[in-house]
């Protein structure tokens, strides 16, 4: 427990130094209320975003992840005319992605791990899970199955109707606002589970042992383990950028992959 | 650990006499794979299919589960001619989607979901994670985020080409394969990692305590803890029905949900 809350400490006093005020307001909410409670402690997060991502010219399997780029990134609904303006520069393979909510959560204890689980899913981010390393890190996983995936040029050539893409628009930026809508329902399920359980608030260089009540409930019918937490490999808790997919690969046809 | 053995030969009961041989063969191979070893037990599966999925006509919020209708699931690569024909019938929002391998596997405990979560990474498949419920039930699930969400009507209009229906059915035929290929994978790494594991075979029926020297050290290192297991609300080890969505909700256009 100890050695969570050091290690805590010295990736939030990083994160002071790093891309501060470049999390959109709703997630920095998201990450302010977890980041003040001693258990947890996000590693990354994505607000959500619409993506125009192109593979190589030519299909074929094995092209590496390096191959790909991304014409167009947008975490706020976007326009028919800029889609069109960043397919003018596509010569391969684009498709076209809207990406849900994502955020990385490493959390002290496996029930820990649970309350964030259980707000994760009720809030309507059903693929939300756990991940428990072999060193004993826990990490959260708050995800959505809420996207979009279109294929929309093949070796450089338009396949759609400019009609299309701004219908298409339209369906994302839909998309885009329920995301929104679940971020607020997270963060106040969150809010009201944390009050609930009680919790313990702590400042980024303190550590603490002060537990309430029903925490000590929770932590008695599981069997209290130190634990070996490393550093997350991935880095300052900001957002993803183009190119960072921990998630998932960038399948645009099979064989092209991120 | 003697509870999820009972548990576990009363599902598979159960199962001899539901829809045997329904499952893919390669789905079906997996799936006897795992419940031949005695701490895990598979709840449902898909081994991946294409669907046409309509919602309501009106485009509105809140529109119920029950007004989505399926036009189309194949769990083969399919034609042009095939989708096609299946749009004939639309007469609200159509959106084409490929949906990859899932499978739900329940663990007798924390390390049985690890060593299956990292197969399943392992093996292409990066939204995997685990859940642990309330009443100490562990759920692995194998998830991955190589899709297709394609819209192709508003309010039964048909907003793309033949062309482009064909170039779709072409990429998601692909997917499909790519999709084969890593259930096979899947396969051969779980294999070897129970090889290595050692694991414990065991009848539908009879429960079993003999641990092999590699698992007796995994346990060391967590604390065992007795586990009362409820049995999954999911029902039979088969494959997803069309409506059979407990992993997400199908929402085609923000507002319309399953």
């Amino acid at each position: 427990m100890a050695a969570f809350g050091r290690w805590k400490a010295q990736r939030l006093a990083r994160q002071d130094c790093s891309r501060r005020g470049a999390l959109d307001e709703r997630v920095a909410g998201v990450v302010r209320l977890l980041n003040g409670r001693a258990p947890f402690c996000t590693t990354s997060s994505c607000s959500g975003r619409l993506v125009l991502a192109e593979g190589g010219a030519a299909l074929s399997a094995g092209i590496p992840k390096r191959r790909c780029r991304w014409l167009l990134v947008a975490h706020e609904p976007c326009g028919c005319a800029d889609v069109m303006a960043a397919l003018e520069n596509a010569t391969g393979n684009v498709v076209f992605k809207f990406e849900p909510f994502v955020l990385h959560v490493l959390c002290q204890e496996l029930q820990d791990a649970q309350l964030l689980h259980s707000v994760a899913i009720e809030s309507g981010f059903k693929n939300s899970g756990i991940t428990v390393g072999r060193g004993g890190k826990i990490m959260m996983a708050v995800r959505s199955a809420h996207c979009l995936e279109v294929p929309l040029t093949h070796m450089g050539k338009l396949m759609v109707s400019e009609e299309y893409i701004e219908f298409l628009v339209h369906v994302a930026n839909q998309k885009m606002e329920e995301n929104a809508t679940r971020i607020d329902r997270f963060y106040k399920h969150l809010e009201a589970a944390l009050e609930a359980a009680g919790g313990v608030s702590s400042s980024p260089s303190t550590d603490t042992g002060q537990v309430h009540a029903v925490y000590v409930r929770r932590r008695k019918r599981k069997t209290a383990r130190e634990q070996d937490v490393l550093p997350s490999p991935e880095g300052h808790n900001e957002e993803l950028e183009p190119g960072d997919d921990p998630e998932g690969s960038l399948d645009i046809f099979a064989g092209i992959t991120l």
